[in-house]
């Protein structure tokens, strides 16, 4: 007997495992976020975490960042007492970071359409949500292609039906057969109907925001925001050492909305910092910095989230490379830093390189997730369908993930320590060389104990022969297609929803069509 | 900008990048084996340990083991105090335990044929081995089918050739073409000849650990053995509660010869053990507690290494499932186990049920990988190669769990704070916008800066589709065929390579086939 075949039991047929596994989504434990009960993996010790920090004071004091076309800002930093010459801003030593302590919060909520779905971000918790900002779409019939306000929608009913999401995202695919000036219109109103879970908000130009700020007072009630974050958007930094107008344009409206921000380099090391672990985390930290101050200068108070997004390259053609180690180091050494800033943290995902959900893609997107879920990340873009770096958001890719997301769910929870988790008596009364598979306490645990995969065939070679040896690809093509087909819409208010297209109609026919 | 697309510089053409890849082999450092540099991850408190520990007493002391057929394994029990009834033992609580910490050592190295690749097993050492055990092979070409002796010294010749696994393994597949008592001969012989990394012996019977033995002296000398381990095997328990004759006869023959033996549970929990992580880890702990204490009887000071393979079960089928969420929390926890009995750990790997190497093969085996290194394993039977829970050795997934291990030899490293590591010179002598690539630190950096895979597809969507859409099965498959064909034999002395191969000759003749 060994590790291999002949130790197991035989293996029976699967058309009931089949079965059972098309009613996961009716078992599966519906939280609205993950609460975490393992404490954070770290990589540094305290005095390298520290280390990491002087340099981002450092770099903010001796070369500092630049704020391009923002006059306000660079206004706001010299009365907060930085060094501002003409668009480049110094920090005296620890300034960034006592402004940022001084008034951001440790912990909020996002309120959702549906309250039983608000989430909490910071602290244990941690809110998983689909990936963000692709261009294309996939899956295995259609290939490659560009994203359409359909495929949004889409995105937006799976990321809804799973249980395993906690958020409805963002920019969930780019609606490219819509004008750019005003596809927000579209997305936003496709997160607040066709989801009742929270949803991010337009960034593209600081009257995008302001539309979506309006749009979630229609439907949260025009005062409900100025105590209730109802919107979260994704900042990013124009690294190295860049924040510009049309960011922090939004990033303002927001702040000014007491709405939540996500303060995020985004950076391939090596392009946009050095190709070092140590370096790339400081730089991050520093950009961060600025940026979570410049919403506390805006509103003292406007929740923030520190964002980091970090891949590495490859060193011969430039391309962005991900679930490699040098990332996931990056990653845990930034959701230190945050916790020692005191502020929620966002980053990791389930990022890939690669085109199609082959083994490359899960190799990568395991390897992203992994840290993401060990080092306490508060609030996860990208959980859920990105290919290509983010070019792509895959269907097929989508439903995959989910399925790890699930997984994270029963990892999140760790080891059951009760007296039946512990199961002493059932090991002592069964005795040696009894299976346990009719013991009591098996079948007292049947339903919930082990994470039950979607996606994942265990069948034996020849069931899954006779099945037609499909790969995970088509086996996920299935499980969309079947979300999709059952979707219901989550209920909403008809005098809302109607106040709402209205709003949006007028908005759209008060300018013209533009694509820039 | 924002995190997807629009935030990265424009991917060059990947031709470059394809004839760096070639390169790898050539660059990758070369280790004899990984010394990790970051605290081992729990998922338990002290509290917890303790917990577990205690359990695995209670189930010592009231229930305890089975021996079938090994009256001298009941008669060493006795003597060392443990209560015997038949062929049922039970332990005084603490016993088990102590008759393991009184004389088993809690590091050891295995001596390789060639020195420079000798292993350290156990303390911050993480020793990285093929798959073992499948019947079945398979290839992109040919599919599956039974495995052959060519097969099996194709796969001692690929874990030679990689710089990513540091042992040759043992049954790297069943040669299947060769007679059940005389493979051991040519499998032994294969790791002795096509490779000069450490090895493991037939466990099957123990006449054949005897001829495993007698070869290892003919190639290290006759003497060598009694104080260098150069064999190390896998015995496996009989869960639940069991330890049967001819896997605790092997065990003797190696103590007695001061050879390694990992002592390991494998179990389906579910079946072999209750359905919960805490009944699992208290089962696991139990059995090799036992099957420890009696190499430990057998010789003081033999090395032994805690084995544990726990897998979920698909409470449906009966099948095992792997990368699920439960079987991780078992590693941590007993990982933890290992360290305060004070003896190497063996567990995890890269382990899938699916029978291809698609998404759900990669997905299980890097949710496998990941806490294999985070926890802190000394010994990982299975890092390559794993398909169909171990009825199958894949050759393309032999070389993508390959590029795997390489990324965890640079993870096990840990954050570079060296001054070159920090690289602040270089961000603020950089300054803001512009990016680092032509930097002189990144240039310094260029060749060591990142994990470089030798499988992913990091090129455009455009180049990757005029190179044929190829996934990464196709690219696996190149690759190692391409390593076959350029593996070429480490040195042996000709005449200690004419004396084993005369020695097995006689062996073979001295009696008939036979396949039982």
């Amino acid at each position: 007997m060994s590790d291999g075949a002949e130790a197991r039991p035989r293996r029976r047929s699967g058309g009931r495992e089949a079965r059972r596994a098309a009613r996961l989504h009716e078992v599966a434990e519906k939280v609205p976020f993950l609460t975490r009960t393992l404490t954070p993996v770290e990589v540094l010790s305290e005095e390298g975490v520290s280390l990491i920090e002087h340099n981002a004071d450092a770099i903010l004091e001796r070369v500092g960042v630049e704020i391009h076309g923002a006059p306000d800002a660079l206004k706001l930093f010299e009365g907060a007492g930085a060094n501002v010459d003409g668009e480049r801003v110094t920090f005296p030593p620890g300034l960034a970071r006592q402004l940022v302590q001084a008034t951001a919060p440790h912990e909020f909520d996002q309120h959702a359409r549906n309250p039983a779905n608000t989430v909490h971000i910071g602290g244990d918790a941690t809110v998983l949500a689909p990936a963000y900002g692709s261009p294309f779409v996939r899956d295995l019939e259609g290939g490659r292609r560009y994203g359409t306000i359909e495929d949004f929608r889409n995105f937006v009913k799976l990321a809804y039906t799973t249980p395993f999401l906690h958020h409805s995202g963002g920019t969930v695919c780019e609606p490219v057969d819509l004008p750019v000036n005003k596809r927000h219109y579209d997305m936003v109103y496709a997160h607040l109907r066709y989801s009742d879970k929270p949803f991010m908000g337009s960034v593209t130009h600081p009257l995008r925001a302001r539309d979506t700020v309006d749009m979630a007072r229609i439907v949260f009630g025009p005062d409900h925001l100025e105590d209730h974050v109802v919107v979260m958007s994704l900042i990013n930094a124009n690294s190295p050492l860049v924040w510009d107008a049309s960011m922090l344009g939004a990033a303002r409206t927001y702040a000014e909305a007491n709405q939540a921000l996500i303060m995020t380099p985004f950076i391939l090391a090596g392009a946009m910092s050095p190709a070092t672990v140590a370096g790339a985390a400081a730089q991050t930290l520093a950009e961060a910095l600025v940026g979570m101050a410049y919403v506390q200068l805006v509103r003292p108070g406007a929740p923030v989230v520190f964002g980091s997004f970090a891949s590495s390259m490859s060193m011969q053609s430039g391309a962005p490379t991900f679930g490699t180690p040098e990332p996931a180091l990056v990653l845990y050494t930034l959701a230190a830093c945050a916790r020692r800033l005191g502020v929620p943290f966002r980053s990791g995902g389930s990022l890939t390189a690669s085109k199609i959900p082959d083994a490359q893609a899960a190799y990568e997107s395991a390897n992203t997730l992994q840290p993401t879920m060990l080092a306490g990340v508060n609030f996860v873009l990208h959980a859920a369908g990105w290919l290509e770096g983010g070019l792509t958001m895959g269907y097929e890719k989508f439903v995959m993930d989910l399925d790890q997301c699930g997984m994270m769910a029963a990892f999140a929870k760790g080891v059951d320590l009760s007296e039946n988790g512990q199961a002493l008596e059932a090991i002592v009364t069964n005795g040696p060389g009894q299976h346990f598979l009719g013991a009591e306490h098996t079948l007292a645990n049947f339903e919930t104990a082990f994470f039950r995969s979607s996606i994942a065939d265990n069948n034996s070679f020849e069931q899954w022969e006779a099945e037609g040896s499909k790969d995970a690809i088509t086996r996920a093509n299935a499980i969309w297609t079947k979300m999709l087909a059952e979707y219901e819409p989550p209920p909403i208010d008809e005098a809302v929803d109607e106040e709402l297209r209205a709003w949006i109609d007028r908005k759209k026919a008060s300018f013209p069509d533009s694509n820039v």
